[in-house]
């Protein structure tokens, strides 16, 4: 992997001084037709040994192109905001939009890398970081971002040569601490780690560059002329959109899905759902005053036909808890700050602090049910958001969040009744739209997507439950009663995790 | 202040149960038009006794109305992001958009008042907060902002009745703990403190509502009420665009204005330049490495003619800077978020937190420069962006912030001759667009603009200085040495305050 950033490679400063004027004019050039356009973001990530010119480097982007329009992102100690919410979040907070170039000095990289080289994780952890990432680098490229990874390497000789060169200077001494020196020993493993590391996330997206660092000039005309071409290239030559790869998704030969499953003729008395309305809405109400609730986060998504009953829904749920406790986020079309970011952008910008409860009206699944099914994206752009909608639950999980899903589902018959019902309302929140009608001729498509949906992110931490709609007692109840399981399942696991 | 809402105001069960359902469908109708146009936020305060009321009426407004367009701020423990900003960041990063419905339960009154109240701050303190609110809530209602201001209130001999009602009832024990008793007993001193807060808050455009918090019936129907008639109101009636009730400004009766005082023959050799430049950037840098540093943030704002160097000047900043360290946000047109908030809250998201350097490229000014020569906005609201411009100053300043503002100028002989210089550069970056030859008509408007800017906002916690731009090289110098000697004052004061 290091081989050939060994060699000591170098460059002699006449001939630098002779490309740096053109190789600067042509990436202000560059980075101006990017802005201008804006149809994808390029995300730098910075990484290597310690005094292989990192730092050098990023100021010298800064000083060659306009610093206007690049973002540097240190990662240094997490704010409380940052620790409360997953891992991932600090970096998708600050993703640069499309346009701009986003430098990331210490990046998704670092944590993993460090933890490993300190012994503070094991190498099953490491490779469960690796995995995350290249999920997470996946869905940016495929999303069309330029991600250049550069990792700087000195030998160890030249890494020794390095800090006591640094040392001697006065103007540089300060530059040197003890634990640069702490690090120098830990060179071995820390080459080790980073070797495994490279090799299992350089992808042919998004692949690592390893530029030797112990020659400022060979080093900096390296990056700069990789940056460019790359820059170039995906300005010149648009990336066509990519054909979905996938196999077609097979309908269900014998008619049969789970949707057809559903005994739609449940229904709950008026007094029983007094009853069982008032247990479940107490016990909500106690759960979210519990102690361990501090420890959890409670994810609630709710999807389903029209007329099927959200908005109700929700509100006995809100009806149990207080309005200082909740938020309620209704999805609606992006912003055009969220039109320039990948698409679960929107959706992380919500994610919740520990001990908040988040109730999403329509979700992240627009992407595969109304997207799919009125074509606003591709074929191949739907298709892989059901792993990243599993990965973001996924991580949302494993940071103390309880994802509850809820599909209500009612017939066709239901729907037209409903709908008839409200064209008589004078009440203007329930006016019934032209939309609502055109998407109704679609239900067959809408129901293939729905099952697709279901099949595809119903996981055991993020299960779906369906909910049969028809009554609307019967769901409210059924709802009310799943998130209060979910939740108390989740409470004793902090428990027993004390 | 309170002896309206110690009448013991009732409201029969009957009479409530008619008026309800008609009050809530007006309410829903009513939320739903303030959706629809989304011309306007609504801003609700909360506060008042402890147990009159103030949690049920959040959640009744709640359950009477769409809960997923109203957003509730409870206003907890402040996160380490919140604190490392000015006070007033949390609210403004809560403001409601147009067209939504804001709550905050705790609001900016809370911390003044019960600080008070516990005796950690001072009268004058207290007084100079209310200042503060004040201006706060003219800024918002002059921007078009519905804000209702209600104060629950209860007697003293009320307030005792209430704590030992709830907690006779095992199902509302838990509400009442020893810190409720201990605040019962500051009853008379917060009596006296919110009551004076009251008086000096309750304005024309944002009066306190004060409601007898005993009796559930009245309480709700009087904030039902309340509410939508004042939302009624503004939707029926669109408030009409302020006109200018302020004197005009006065254009210099000789002539003679700051602009032509300055002496625009400057000039700085370039053998001078670069030992000047060498060190003062050598000295910025060492600057943003003391330990002092973290202790305070810098804000250096850059306004200027087109053509007056700018871009070039900050970049003799951000090369001594490490990239790492420093942002800098280019101010361009708002996007639909931004639009939907009061004209400042765009720059409110950028506040950095401390430690850090900003570099606004272009700024907050582009309201009483571009926006009023243009007419983009209306000349009410150029003419109170001084104030609140001048607010927005002190608020960074009081928090450790270093403001420094620089105007770049050039004669206009300077600027023809730059911008046929650019004609004839391939360079993409500086192509003059035709827009440049526009504003270059309108010089006159222009000097008139920056005069009046300078005098009304200069202050001598954010002073302008106005810089001599003919010769690049003395520009560059002039503001490195200003930008060094602000940052050396601000770092005394942190040294002399340990």
């Amino acid at each position: 992997m290091f081989e050939s950033a060994e060699l000591g490679h170098k460059i002699e400063k006449a001939l630098y001084e002779r490309e740096v004027p053109k190789l600067r004019e042509a990436l202000l050039n560059a980075q101006f037709d990017l802005a201008e356009k804006a149809t994808f973001p390029v995300i730098i990530l910075i990484g290597g040994v310690d005094g292989a010119g990192k730092g050098e480097t990023v100021n010298l982007l800064n000083e060659w192109m306009d610093p206007r329009h690049i973002q540097v992102h240190a990662t240094g100690e997490m704010s409380d905001e940052e620790r409360e919410r997953p891992a991932m979040w600090r970096f998708w907070r600050a993703l640069p939009p499309k346009g701009k170039i986003g430098v990331f000095f210490g990046s998704w990289y670092t944590a993993p890398i460090v933890q490993r080289v300190l012994k503070h994780s094991d190498n099953a952890t490491l490779n469960q970081h690796i995995e995350e990432i290249n999920r997470l680098e996946k869905m940016l490229t495929d999303d069309g971002a330029l991600v250049l990874k550069f990792w700087f390497h000195l030998s160890k000789v030249n890494q020794k040569k390095r800090l006591k060169t640094l040392e001697k200077d006065p103007d540089t001494r300060w530059r040197v601490t003890k634990l640069d020196w702490k690090r120098f020993e830990l060179y071995d493993r820390f080459r080790k780690v980073s070797e495994h590391t490279l090799r299992e996330t350089s992808t042919a997206e998004a692949p690592w560059i390893v530029v030797e660092g112990s020659d400022a000039n060979y080093r900096s005309l390296t990056v700069g002329k990789i940056l460019l071409d790359a820059l170039r290239k995906r300005i010149d030559v648009p990336a066509k959109k990519a054909r979905s790869k996938a196999a077609p998704l097979l309908a269900s030969i014998d008619g049969l899905d789970v949707l057809d499953r559903l005994d739609m003729s449940q229904k709950l008395a008026k007094n029983k759902f007094e009853s069982e309305l008032e247990k479940y809405q107490g016990k909500l109400n106690l759960l979210t005053r519990d102690a361990r609730f501090r420890k959890i986060s409670v994810i609630a998504v709710f999807e389903g036909s029209d007329a099927g009953g959200k908005g109700g829904a929700i509100r006995r749920i809100t009806g149990a808890l207080d309005a200082r406790h909740y938020r309620i986020v209704p999805v609606a079309a992006p912003t055009e700050e969220e039109r320039a970011q990948p698409y679960l952008w929107r959706f992380w910008r919500q994610v919740p602090r520990v001990g908040r409860f988040t109730i999403f009206d329509r979700s992240w699944y627009g992407r595969v049910l109304v997207e799919r099914v009125e074509r606003f994206c591709s074929e191949a752009d739907w298709m892989r958001a059901y792993n990243e909608i599993n990965d973001f639950e996924e991580q949302l999980t494993a940071h103390g969040g309880v994802v509850v899903k809820f599909w209500l589902a009612i017939t066709k018959e239901e729907q037209l009744r409903r709908f008839k019902a409200r064209e008589k309302i004078s009440f203007k929140r329930f006016k019934i739209t032209p939309d609502d009608w055109r998407n109704r001729e679609k239900w067959g498509d809408y129901e293939r997507a729905v099952c697709d949906m279901v099949d595809r992110t119903s996981t055991s931490l993020a299960p779906w439950t369906l909910v049969e709609a028809n009554d609307k007692n019967f769901a409210r109840i059924k709802i009310l009663k799943t998130l209060c399981e979910r939740i108390e399942a989740a409470m004793d696991k902090v428990k027993s995790n004390k």
